[in-house]
């Protein structure tokens, strides 16, 4: 980054420090402009790795920050035992899972939909009782609630609907790949978890403990 | 994603079954392929929410299936308190703190070029330790180790050796934008974090319990 060839380390120091002083002053004015506080609607979509395990990586930040948080599983594959059982060892956690995998393991569409169905009342129930001044959670993460709508087993509607609706300071994290356009025009900051490369492809297993 | 116009539920229903159990026969001969069984490297990279926040759910992840884990951390930013105080109460978790912070923070080159050689022997060990028949760890996170490789304080070509002769069941998972090209050459999974939107942009304050 740097022409290193014909300066000394210490020419090199006080260029890079008085660079960076700059950096951080210039930093400092960005961060003193954002003064709006409020609970922020996250996306995590696209085909990579690590959507549900960002998401899980956030419920625990919340939970350790003393936040009440709830989990809604749309499909029982993505947070594994492990991970449940990891959850329910934090104070104020609720944990549910309320699809049963993906659709291709089920066959059944019928059943499907009405899994996604009550699950998404389980969604609405849990945003409703954290209105007010004292909110039943702080946190709501919605686990591939994206796939669910992407089959068409929910309308996108009611969802942006209810982003858009929620209490000012609930947080709201919602997972899986093929996110809708209109999530995304509702949400506050939207990931896209992109595949460069994955040891699948080049024929390796999916490890326990990393991959599930 | 169907054509819905003219059908019932019940012909919907079962165009979808036989569609999923075509996919499953499918996926479930895709998965039969892979039969390699082997410690991955994964790379969180790119300009998105969300790197450190993966590395940590997959620390915990791999804690709940009684892993082994070292967190090595790179900057001190990146996993607060909250993470680190959660972290320590699991059994088999060593999490290090082995950076001062961002550079533009700490405007002082020589330091951090110390910080980040002392950071990547804490590294080295807890590799070399980690071969034989009992490893001492299953796991280790290098946290935002791509920022220390992007401001070349340290060169890439012993991290990608070390990643290249690590032991075979060993996973490392390595974050932080800009990975270095030699880096994702060597590893098996890499993901881009890849910012479509951001709370931030539209002035709203990094928030406790979300961001950090």
């Amino acid at each position: 980054m740097t022409d290193t060839t014909d300066k000394t380390e210490e020419q090199l120091n006080a260029e890079h420090n008085a660079k960076m002083a700059e950096l951080k002053a210039k930093q400092d004015a960005e961060v003193a402009k954002r003064t709006e506080r409020r609970g922020l609607t996250l996306v995590h979509t696209g085909d990579g790795k690590g959507k549900s395990t960002a998401a899980f990586g956030l419920a625990l930040r919340a939970a350790g920050n003393g936040f009440r948080v709830c989990v809604v599983q749309f499909t029982k594959g993505s947070w594994k035992t492990g991970e449940g059982a990891l959850l329910k060892t934090l104070p104020g956690v609720d944990h549910f899972i309320v699809g049963d995998g993906f659709t291709w393991n089920t066959q059944d569409r019928a059943g499907d939909i009405a899994s996604a169905k009550a699950g998404w009342q389980v969604c609405v129930d849990a945003i409703e009782a954290s209105r007010g001044p004292d909110p039943k959670y702080h946190l709501i993460v919605m686990d591939e609630l994206n796939i669910i709508l992407r089959y068409d087993y929910l309308p996108i509607e009611p969802v942006a609907e209810a982003v858009r609706n929620k209490p000012a300071d609930l947080h709201l994290c919602i997972t899986g790949r093929d996110a809708k356009p209109e999530l995304i025009e509702v949400a506050d900051t939207v990931t896209e978890f992109k595949k460069v490369k994955h040891a699948y492809d080049a024929g390796v297993k999916a490890m326990r403990g990393i991959e599930f």
